[in-house]
């Protein structure tokens, strides 16, 4: 018998959708050789995850720089009840310079702190691996269901 | 006149103290030359994180080898007040070879999957920045209004 909670993996499409679910993630990068991260928020357009930062930060130096490989990762994790969902995004990043689409990633980006949030980083969704958190053998039904639409 | 929220600097002490006050965290690491990250479960110890994880898997291969320098982040984010905090502490990790110790922690660290989860990593928190999602001067729901409009 067995109760604790397993993970099942989600589809590309699953995935993406649950990201684009949420404003928040963590952008995952390499600074000085050292592992580092920072919460950001984020939208989902097609293949791409979009985040707003600031000119001269950390971000935008280390992370903006054209081709620079990094993860993205959201999750909802119910504590209580122990279910929920985390999603990885690994990919190419870069600055985008045209300044038009830009501007309409601000308009839907909502900056949450002062200063200027200016720079916009988009994140190629190369390889993006999602799981659930499901219950043991008590939820089975949910589990059959879940892996009929596994691709 | 600055609506918006800003980040506060979080002492060491707050931001340990931040940290243990979650059971859930994410572990950041390089594998194969790519960022990786992993949500898992957490205790804060003195200074240091433990975590426990399953033999064999990517984590205790490559995050649990003795040295390896890691990243490990939690943070609590109210969407909708917009405000929180966000914890990072960078160290090394290792696997714990105690163990006595390593029982005390299984003892102490429920396992949320199913499997053998009976690797201990613990990672010194040798470097521990933190901050506060604060609001501005004004009243939260005069920010968001605000916010909403910013071009």
């Amino acid at each position: 018998m067995n109760d604790y909670r397993h993970l099942e993996q989600l589809s590309r499409g699953q995935a993406l959708e649950l990201l684009s679910s949420v404003p928040i993630g963590r952008l995952v990068f390499t600074h000085q050789a050292l592992p580092a991260i920072r919460p950001v928020n984020h939208l989902v357009e097609g293949e791409s995850i979009i985040v707003r930062t600031s000119s001269g930060t950390t971000i935008t130096t280390v992370a903006g720089r054209n081709g620079t490989v990094v993860a993205f990762e959201a999750d909802t994790i119910d504590v209580a009840r122990q279910v929920g969902w985390s999603v990885i995004v690994v990919g190419t990043a870069r600055l985008l310079d045209d300044q038009a689409a830009a501007e309409r990633y601000r308009s839907l980006l909502k900056p949450w702190l002062s200063g200027p949030m200016d720079d916009v980083i988009t994140i190629a969704a190369d390889i993006v691996t999602g799981y659930l958190m499901v219950p043991g053998e008590h939820a089975a039904s949910t589990t059959d269901a879940e892996q009929g639409k596994r691709p």
